[in-house]
């Protein structure tokens, strides 16, 4: 499909794709409740705040509410899942610190060797609806080598909006045709497509938790399937 | 002037105080004048279009114009500064080869080593006019190894309006107070520190030509004063 035009730019999706969002906010999660003597079913906590995520976006992406980064979304978000769970909403420190725990997750074991090999060649840059600043701690802490952080607050606009792949393209000055989207979710990787984006699906089966399992990406559907960006730099020529 | 904050992000001034965009713009232009068979003086006429880039930039600082990249000034000024000198105004590959020039520009020696050493400690980012895809293909190039790009895109401002500095600060959840700017240039410096920024002054004397000098900073009108970035490095206990 994107026949005819060299890749300059890799984009990756991050929550899931790059990091194991679920496994570290159930740490972060317990971690704060150990410290601050607060006992509560927290894996179900990291589901239900994660289930807020994309609610809260469809506000912004359907034009109910002006542009607000994640970092805002998901403490209000927090703040809900907290009171659904006869919890009193944090506050203060309690609340910057739980919020945060999206800056320190970690990366899939294969993801700082495959994105060094990949940056030889390639820019790659997270497009993800995470903030900059949440990017730029997390990509510090887990040694992400990006070249550039783009996604929702670049482009102003929530995936899967088709602005926030559109402005992240053009913010390096490339068509969509010279850019492919790396993610584990097919949706994603859809939306990018229809754009013009050249496609890598990496599905991640442990992002549930261990052994929840993947889709499977429909012949003909995406340009690449990688099961870790170590193959995809292989099948990228790094 | 920031005591009592610890300083998180070290922005960076980009043209003049980490590439020598002088030499470079030169060269580049004189590359082309041998490829394309026009004789010019490159000297004057890379002279000639920086010194379009204030008054370019001024009419958007002044709300007379809506913001555009930093790329398009450039080609606008380049049209401006060619049909000054009598030759005719670039176009197709001519002008994107041109214009791009900005992208490819060489760091002053001590650059790559000494920000390798900062970001060690802090996060470091151009805090730029030039814009996104100018930063990232110049980074790539140069492997200047920033954590992300700021600057005058993701704030939709031009230096020395405040917004450039606040909104890149903002987009690292920073206060101004936990930020550093680094320049060459006072009134830059002079313009962070107004708002509560931290500043370092790194003198580049032959940023105008070879021995052109450079200004003395005031006694206490900036917080660091470094010879390089490796003595940046060393100041700031890296």
């Amino acid at each position: 499909m994107t026949e005819g035009y060299q890749i300059k730019a890799l984009l990756f999706d991050v929550f899931g794709t790059v990091v194991d969002w679920r496994s570290g906010i159930i740490r972060e999660l317990s971690d704060w409740g150990r410290d601050s003597h607060v006992v509560a079913d927290w894996p179900a906590i990291a589901d239900g705040w994660r289930g807020l995520y994309q609610p809260a976006m469809e506000r912004i992406r359907a034009g109910n509410r002006g542009f607000v980064r994640l970092d805002i979304l998901h403490e209000e978000n927090l703040c809900d899942i907290f009171v659904q769970h006869g919890l009193n909403a944090p506050t203060g420190d309690d609340l910057h610190r739980l919020v945060t725990a999206w800056h320190r997750l970690d990366p899939w074991p294969d993801v700082v060797s495959g994105l060094t090999r990949l940056k030889d060649k390639f820019i790659i840059a997270p497009c993800s609806n995470g903030n900059i600043a949440l990017m730029t701690n997390m990509a510090k802490r887990a040694d992400l080598p990006w070249d550039v952080v783009l996604g929702a607050e670049v482009a102003q606009a929530y995936k899967p909006h088709p602005q926030a792949y559109l402005g992240s393209a053009d913010a390096l000055g490339l068509k969509p045709e010279e850019c492919m989207m790396v993610a584990a979710h097919l949706d994603d990787l859809d939306a990018a497509a229809e754009l013009g984006f050249a496609t890598a699906y990496v599905p991640r089966p442990d992002e549930q938790g261990k052994g929840a399992g993947a889709a499977t990406a429909a012949k003909g559907s995406v340009d690449h399937v990688a099961d870790d960006f170590n193959k995809l730099a292989d099948e990228m020529g790094c």
